[in-house]
């Protein structure tokens, strides 16, 4: 698909993934928790990949839950939590502009007693560290706010987010799916308890994603599925070797520079006349761009017939402006000649 | 792995399977969520899945929900609906011998204020329909009961379950990972409401499964993952078109005829003093044989190094009898004598 540009919708599979998870489809394809050799060795291969994720974000083996994805991970994470609180409740501190798997667990959490209040963002997208501090109540027991943003490529200040939540003795979360492995990531210095990655956002296949939980084994958690014990009976489900295998060769084999794409795009771009939503901190592959003119959007169309998203893939086929346009104060006739082009994710340097 | 005779805790994925997966993997890969051609082509494929699991339980497309496997989708059956009953709460009916993921999440339940009825079984693994019927009371508002058991192989009544449960106005759940496609299934005809299967168990991949929802749209059922609005808003998270097709592929493909492993095993295991557990409506791949003294035992092991399972392999790798076992009122020192060993499983004809 040489006309693609949407790639934080979803990226393909590279063939070092594909490579890496075919002896686990039908040579080696025994249950993880098969008491034999055959099952051993996929216990040990999923142990491998384990490792290999929680170095990635400079965790322990025993904090990496396997989920079905980022959108698993983001519902264990909020529910999990939460669930404990049952009886006496809570508060939640998230955002206006997060996933909408964040923010329809959240109207959930909600419409079961919780309370939950939802930062604005500023016009480039930034959630500030002050505004979450003001919102701060004695009841507050999670902070869930996303890393990178999927439709502007806004990256947040989550170290100081840390920091504030560390301060306060309230757990922090946050929705790596857009960010992991294109920002460094260490759970430690960034104040992290939970963090969700997914795999189809990294190179890696569709089905998988997984849980950064601090002291998992301790946490607590209540598992949004109950299982044989699997991940430290945190997720059940017979654990899915390839999946798992696969989601550590994308990590292992993620660009570490910009693929040929992302210079092409970035001639085309420039003979438009067109604003760059998201600010000055944006991830380079992601770029929310607002043409000037319906004149301006028809001449790019027509040159230019691409794959390209209006909002977030999960929001597309609504036919209003996305709520992260809204949100950061776009009129919908504006929000109209804005789209989400996004190229070949790579690992980029420090900010 | 020619000595693998542990079908029944996971299977190869076939040739056919792997094939129909590959172009979805890194050719054909966007998001299934993206409003443009290539996520319409997605789309189409996961749709045209729907389809094929749909027809082959008699069911509607719209009425197939995919999960990660069957414990997620036993998960969403029972949260998801009780959890439309918070409030008022109210009385669920299982087995002692359901798959740990439906005892762990009925435990749940019960710490959050529902009360479970956990149904014994007869000395082969059979539940009664007249022991069902005995236990309705007028705040049961859900029954949960396998279709196939996993240690065992016993095949329970499900239709008279189902014509138990449409009487009294109780929606029926029934967990047909180890029968859909080994048992013909007909949802209306068995008064089935709602049908957990899984792909990894029929020659299709790991993390792969459904749930099959009597008018989904309709049922209300709290999603177990929230999300961007896909699978009828059941069920968030970015579809994994490559599984789904693979496990609309392993449906499609899934064997007629018993391999030619049964019938070497057949030969072999009637070289040996054993019992065969379970009652004479079984299905053929799986066997639960009792050895009859601990010689035999040995014999067998020194003779035969097969990757067989104690228990089922979500119970392996711990090391007390099996709560399937107990419950069939098997001694501790008798269970120690018992193995499965699993056939690759295939279409048994109607009993």
């Amino acid at each position: 698909m040489d006309n693609y540009y949407d790639y934080a919708a979803s990226t393909p599979v590279s063939q070092r993934v594909l490579d890496a998870m075919k002896p686990w489809e039908n040579e080696k394809f025994a249950n993880a928790s098969s008491d034999h050799q055959a099952g051993r060795a996929s216990a040990l291969a999923i142990q491998q990949a384990r490792e290999c994720i929680a170095e990635k974000i400079r965790a322990l083996p025993s904090e990496i839950i396997f989920t079905s994805g980022a959108s698993e991970a983001n519902n264990l994470a909020l529910k999990g939590f939460t669930f404990k609180h049952l009886d006496t409740k809570g508060h939640i501190i998230t955002s206006e502009i997060e996933h909408k798997c964040i923010l329809n667990t959240c109207a959930f959490l909600e419409s079961i007693g919780f309370e939950v209040t939802y930062l604005a963002p500023d016009r480039d997208g930034r959630i500030s560290p002050s505004s979450l501090a003001a919102e701060i109540r004695s009841n507050t027991i999670l902070i869930s706010i996303h890393h990178v943003n999927n439709e502007l490529g806004t990256i947040q200040p989550i170290k100081e987010f840390g920091a504030i939540a560390f301060e306060n003795n309230i757990r922090f979360h946050t929705d790596a799916a857009q960010s992991f492995c294109k920002c460094d990531i260490d759970v430690d210095d960034m104040d992290i308890d939970m963090l969700s990655i997914s795999g189809h956002k990294i190179y890696g296949p569709k089905g998988i994603g997984a849980l950064y939980v601090r002291d998992a084994r301790d946490s607590e958690l209540v598992p949004l599925i109950h299982g044989g014990g699997q991940e430290a009976g945190l997720r059940g489900g017979t654990s899915p070797t390839p999946l798992i295998v696969g989601l550590a060769a994308a990590v292992e084999s993620y660009p570490t520079k910009s693929d040929s794409i992302e210079k092409q795009f970035l001639d085309v771009i420039a003979k438009f006349d067109f604003t760059r939503n998201g600010g000055v901190s944006v991830v380079p592959s992601t770029w929310s761009v607002t043409f000037q003119t319906d004149k301006e959007v028809k001449r790019f169309m027509s040159d230019y017939p691409w794959l390209i998203s209006q909002g977030s893939a999960c929001n597309a086929l609504s036919n209003v402006a996305s709520h992260v346009l809204t949100a950061i104060g776009m009129s919908e006739e504006t929000a109209r000649r804005t789209y989400r082009i996004s190229l070949p994710p790579h690992q980029i340097s420090e900010s």
